[in-house]
Formats: structure tokens, C-alpha cells, sequence
């Protein structure tokens, strides 16, 4: 894409409204608007790469036999009344608003109730078990208080995944595929070295949930790492998790065999897995027929992962002094071509050579054809963080190729044209 | 995709409170599944059909140079309240819901309001004009009757695009690109035959506006078809067009030269286009400087189509007494492979070879690989209305090849195994 068609613009201030890192250089960056306290709006550089972390996700949700839907955000109160989570008090974030007729109906924040409640209709007998049923979509949070960007908002596309499972057994088999497949979506998105499984408390369901907890200042949570664990992330040991400072106790540490010091950081969550139980087809009736023709609640559990706040987490720790810094799998694109053309006709031409032959090539390129200042072109570039640049200028002209520039550590070579197609794809 | 693994089942009957035939069908092929009256949720099958029609119609906005974002759904009162749409009595429709502290939100209807707020910071200069913005969003509409399935929906996904333009003139001219984009559109998804540009009222905003409707007994519009353009869909005569029976008057007729007897049809509006002008920019002042240097008011245009009301007319238009048909381009699969083994283990095997062979080829296939009687699997297959089906049984191996049936006109056709593909891909 020409970066001269582009409708949104770099700044060099983000509005003084915002304060979170994140918000910032993603605002600074066009990447997004803010349209409330919490509220954001994704532009095309934003919408790239929240695609792209919405496609890393749903790869490895099919990976493991998740099937997609798409549910609604409108709400049955009926439902959510027979697990007791439509009263306020019980649940404090719902958004409500009425019908025509005067009924109220919710703006879901989760999906348990409706999911369960159309299951039934599917999972007749245990030979329809074990199945996993997942989707991105739209979850709306009455949060008090919403100044952290990306981080957490009132309106936000969730991936969340819902296991139905003959019995416990069952269960653990798959939560524990989710959970390697969690792991895997991190290492591909850049921040698996810096993501700590962690227990905490599995609220009304269970006495543990697992989450994914990213090391980041302007996370909300709190996690103690295992100082064995310690700058090891996801390759942390094989049977030790983090502990989440809600459940956080010397009994727990003994409990759960893990002696010695711990470090406490504070982090962001970015994925969470959770067991259910057999709650919320009980309480729905939601039965299938097991092998000997007895009626049996299914086992659940959930999995949620937000691709925005990922987005703004990994603007948080994967960014410097110079703007942001996107993993290759994200980018919004692959290549930042520019052209530093000083008024030189033949410049211009060559990059626009260059430029055809990247689309030929199926490589995903911005390229910078604006009439602006080389210094401009640059501090734009590590605005937007493209993890790599090719610069077309009279010097490498003079050169015989192009500067190739990596966006993260700034390495730079001058690469023969034909060379770097074959260096890009590599 | 094994049919033995897909959650959903199909189902003789549809939800007794179910009136509309869209949403009978695809309840009964297990596409959708009712939420609440106007609240559909897509399940595999059904997610699948949406996804391709929003791809098609994806290409054809970015082919005439839309740029995709995606803006939230919660609403400020305060730009709503600069152009006079906040007020209950003004729109009807509105949802709207509370934040913590006691300030009301809307749930966007529309997002006129919004994105030209948001554009003002965009376009400071005449140089960064034209530009064409647009988004899958979903809109709610408080709707007092939703009975009609998905071609009345409170909660749905709209494409919206939005034209700015620097005068009159520039806009008519991407007006006149965005109908034909329209055509497109509906052409590939195989209405194009059966829909109509027609006049209609431009509300508030100019004096008409376009809309493309589609010949439908479940439609709730009604429209004026000139006799020679009746039967001819979107190859009508290029300077008519039908009229919405809201503005339909001998007067109307004749102003527009359009002389001659009428044919009054029930029809679903799929599409509309419509001339905004400087209401919005001035209401909330989105300003650029022209090449005077003078401050001026972009020209705006909107651009509308409901993927999911698409679907719901292609299912009512395109169905027959048997089930579903799906159009090549948006079918959820290209082909529905049937093994009918009777219990031979040779034809179960031949059957598998074939799903390897067509899923190396890239074909999209659903493979009926259920322990489920043969006329079940037919009926199920002419009820999911995939385009092509692929029957491997004794009798087709014992002719050397496999049996291809067109779902739409039942032309059956005993192929070589070596033709197979070639067929398909043709």
C-alpha cells in the first residue's frame, strides 16, 4: 500500500487525555482513536494487526479442534437468571438497556449462559462428546475506571472458547492441549519469554484457574515468579506455575511444592483457562445420554484470550524510545519501503520498481512515496515499527541495491536487488 | 471437513415460533440458531456463508479504494446531540445504556456521527481528499417487530462506508463507482438477475437516494418495476431505475421520463446508497483547507449493506422445496462428499481417498463420513444446499469413478477419478 493513499497520519503528540504507554504510541502511530474513556476505534494499521493476531489465535484454536460461531451480544435475562448472574450486585459490570416491550436484555460480558443453553440441542448423547466451540466476539464491560489503552476496556473483542466434556477426565485432557496451544499462540506473537503461567483463583468453579501473565509496569495484576523460573518464561519448569497475588500464601507455596524465593512482578493478563464443571448445564439443563442411557451433565471449561489487549501489551513491552516495534507474525506489514528521492526522478522510478517487484512477491509492503523530508520518513518508520526497511536512495544507488534496515536492533546492509527477496523470505 | 465432527446437526422441523422461511431453513440446516426474537447466532455452516459474502463484498470496497476500520459500537451523546439524532423522538430505534457514573451511551445505529468526528484530525488539506472509509461493524436497532428472520434483525454486522469528498462534483463521481461496485456485489452473489437500482426517498439529506432491492414474497418494501426492465435485475435499462413505492407517484414518473405501465413487487432492500452532503461536517466541524486556502466542508456519502440480511434473502430467493442453494462463491463448502458404504470397507476407504485428494487440492469439501442411513445423508445434503456433491458408493466404484450431482438442477454424472478435479476447479 502507498503510504501517500493512507488516510490516518502520524503524531507527534498523543491527545494529553491519554495516559497509557500503549494508548499512545498506538494513537501517535494511527493505529487507533479513542471515541470514549475505554472506548477505542482500530484504523487500518490497527485493524491489520489485530487481524493478524485474531488469525495466530484461530489457527491454534483449530489446531485443536475448536469449531467457530459467532453469538450475539444481546443477552436473554432468562438465562442469566438461572445461574444467578443477571443481579447487579452479583455481577457488578453488566451494560443493560430495554427492548421496545420494556423487557431488559444484557450486553454479554462472557458467554457461558447462551452457549450452554444452545448446546443442549447438539449434544444429545456422548457420542456427540467431546466438542469445542469458539469465537471472537464483541464483549461489552461496565468498567469503573478505564485508563489503561488497549489494556482494559468497556468494548472488546474476545476469543473465547467453551469445552464440553463427558466427564472430568476428558476435560483435563483438552485443558491441557489448550493449554500448550495458549503457549504456542505467545511465542508466535514475541512475548513468550516474558509470560508466566500462573495460578490463581478459579472464583465460583474450581479451586485454581490458570493464567497467562505477561511482565509488563503498567500491567494490573500482580504474580510471584519462582526465582528458578525467573526471565524463562514459557520455557519456565515443566510443573511450576507462578502464583497470582490473590491466592498468594506460604501455604499454598508449600502446598503446592514450591519452596524457595519468589519474585513478584507485576504483569498484564493476556489469556486465562478455566474449569467450569458441570455448573451451567445444571443449572440450565443441559444433559446428554451417557454410553448407558443415562442423563449426565457435561464438564466445561473456558479459555479467553483478548486480541486487543495483546495488541496493547505487546505496544507496552515489545516498543522503545523510538516508537513501536511489531513481531514479524503481527506486523501490519512486512517491509516499510521508503523512498528518499531528494527530487531525483530516477530515485523515485527505482523505488517504484521496488515496490512492484514486493508485490509480485506476495510480500506485504508500505510504501512511503509521500513528498516529505527523509527525517520525517524515519522517525515515522520507527513510529510504526515495521519490522524491516528497505531504503531506495541515490546512495545506494550508488551502491547497487538497497538499505536494508532491521526496525528492532537497527542492523543495516545494503543488499544486492537480487538478494533481497529471497533475504525477505527467508 | 469431517461432517461426523461438525457440532451442529440438521433438524426435520424448525422452532415452532420460527415464521420466516430464511431462518426456518437455516435453523433447520444448522447455519444459525435464535438468541431471541431478532438475535441470531452463527454457527459453523452459517459463519462460513457470512464470512465469503463479507469477502466479496471486502474486495469490491477495497477495489475502488475503501480503506477498512473498525469503530465501537458504544456511542457518545454528544455528537449525536450536535446533529440532532440523540433525541428518542427524532430516532426511534436507538439502544442506549448507562456507564458507572450515570452518563448514557448509545449503541450505534449508524456511524455517521462518529467517524466524521473522527475524521476532522484526518483531513486538513484538500490534498488529503478524496478519501473512502468503511467497516463490518455491528449496528443494534431497538426495532418494535423482528419476525422476519435475518432480513430483520436488532443486533447485526453492517458493511458501512463513508465517502469525503471535496465538492459535489468528486462525490457523484464515486458515486456513480460505488453502485457499480454494488452491481458487483450482487451479481457474484447471484441476485443480480432478480434486484433493482431503485429511486427512493434521500430522508433529510437530498432528494433521492439508491437502494437495491431484490424481488422477494418476504420482503417488506414494495416497488414500481418499469415493464421493459421486469426480468431483466441489474441489466435493466442504464438511465432507469425502480421505485419505492414511498415516493411513487405519476408525477414522480414523469419528472424522471420514466412513461409506461409499472410492475408492483414485494422486495428486501440488500443495498443503499445515499448523498449526505456538509450536514454531518458542518453539525460537527470536520473542516479542510481547499486550494485557496479556504476552510471548507467535505461532501459525504454513505454506503450500507447487511451481510447477514444477504444471506437471509439468498435463502428465501434461492431455496427450493428441498433446502438450501448456495451460490458458488459464497457456498460454505464447494463440495459435499457422501460416502454411501452400506458397510463395505472398500468404498469407506475409496471415500477417504477421495476427501485426501480434493483436500490437496485445495477444494473446499464437507465429507459426509456419518454412520447414518443413505436417504438421510441425500435429504441432509439438499438441505445444507452445498453446489456440488460427490457420491462414492459400490455402484459408482463399480462404474469407475464417483457419481457428481449439481444441487441446483440435480444433473447427475458418473465421473473418471483422472476428471475429478479438473471438473471442480473448471
Amino acid at each position: 500500500m502507498r503510504q501517500s493513499q493512507l488516510f490516518t497520519k502520524t503524531r507527534r503528540e498523543a491527545p494529553k487525555d491519554e495516559v497509557a504507554k500503549n494508548a499512545q504510541l498506538l494513537i501517535r502511530g494511527g493505529f487507533i482513536s479513542k471515541e470514549m474513556a475505554g472506548v477505542y476505534n482500530f484504523l487500518p494499521l490497527g485493524l491489520r494487526v489485530f487481524e493478524k493476531i485474531v488469525n495466530v489465535i484461530r489457527e491454534e484454536m483449530n489446531a485443536i479442534g475448536g469449531q467457530e460461531i459467532l453469538m450475539s451480544s444481546l443477552q436473554r435475562r432468562e438465562l442469566w437468571e438461572k445461574t444467578n448472574r443477571w443481579n447487579d450486585e452479583v455481577v457488578d459490570n453488566w451494560f443493560k438497556t430495554e427492548l421496545k416491550d420494556g423487557s431488559i436484555v444484557g450486553l454479554g460480558f462472557t458467554h457461558e449462559e447462551p452457549i450452554t443453553n444452545m448446546m443442549e440441542q447438539f449434544i444429545p448423547s456422548y457420542q456427540n462428546l467431546p466438542t469445542y466451540v469458539y469465537q471472537f466476539q464483541t464483549k461489552f464491560r461496565n468498567e469503573e475506571r478505564a485508563k489503561n489503552g488497549l489494556l482494559r476496556t468497556r468494548e472488546f473483542v474476545m476469543k473465547d472458547l467453551y469445552s464440553f466434556s463427558k466427564n472430568e477426565t476428558e476435560h483435563v485432557d483438552f485443558y491441557e492441549k489448550a493449554k500448550d496451544a495458549y503457549k504456542r499462540i505467545f511465542n508466535r506473537l514475541g512475548i513468550g519469554n516474558n509470560t508466566y503461567l500462573t495460578f490463581a483463583s478459579g472464583g465460583s468453579f474450581s479451586k485454581f484457574s490458570h493464567e497467562f501473565q505477561t511482565i509488563c509496569d503498567a500491567g494490573e495484576d500482580v504474580i510471584y515468579i519462582h526465582k528458578d523460573d525467573y526471565g524463562k518464561g514459557l520455557e519456565m519448569h515443566p510443573h511450576h506455575a507462578a502464583i497470582n497475588k490473590e491466592i498468594y500464601t506460604e501455604d499454598l507455596k508449600k502446598d503446592l511444592g514450591l519452596e524457595g524465593s519468589f519474585i513478584e512482578k507485576k504483569v498484564v493478563e493476556v489469556g486465562n483457562i478455566f474449569t467450569l464443571g458441570t455448573r451451567f448445564p445444571e443449572a440450565l439443563l443441559c444433559r446428554f445420554k451417557d454410553e448407558q442411557g443415562k442423563e449426565n451433565y457435561p464438564f466445561m471449561g473456558s479459555y479467553g484470550i483478548g486480541p486487543a489487549r495483546l495488541m496493547g501489551t505487546i505496544a507496552e513491552v515489545l516498543s522503545d524510545d523510538r516508537g513501536l516495534v511489531w513481531p514479524a507474525e503481527i506486523a501490519p506489514f512486512a517491509v516499510h519501503l521508503i523512498a528518499i528521492t531528494g527530487g531525483n526522478a530516477d530515485v523515485a522510478a527505482e523505488a517504484e520498481r521496488y515496490f512492484e517487484m514486493l508485490k509480485e512477491n506476495h510480500i506485504e509492503v508500505l510504501f512511503d512515496d509521500r513528498d516529505v523530508r527523509a527525517g520525517e520518513k524515519f522517525a515515522d518508520s520507527d513510529l510504526l515499527g515495521i519490522p524491516t526497511r528497505l531504503v531506495v536512495s541515490e546512495k545506494t544507488m550508488a551502491e547497487g541495491g538497497v538499505e536494508m534496515v532491521n526496525r528492532k536492533d537497527k542492523a543495516a546492509t545494503i543488499v544486492a536487488e537480487s538478494d533481497v527477496i529471497g533475504r525477505l523470505l527467508k
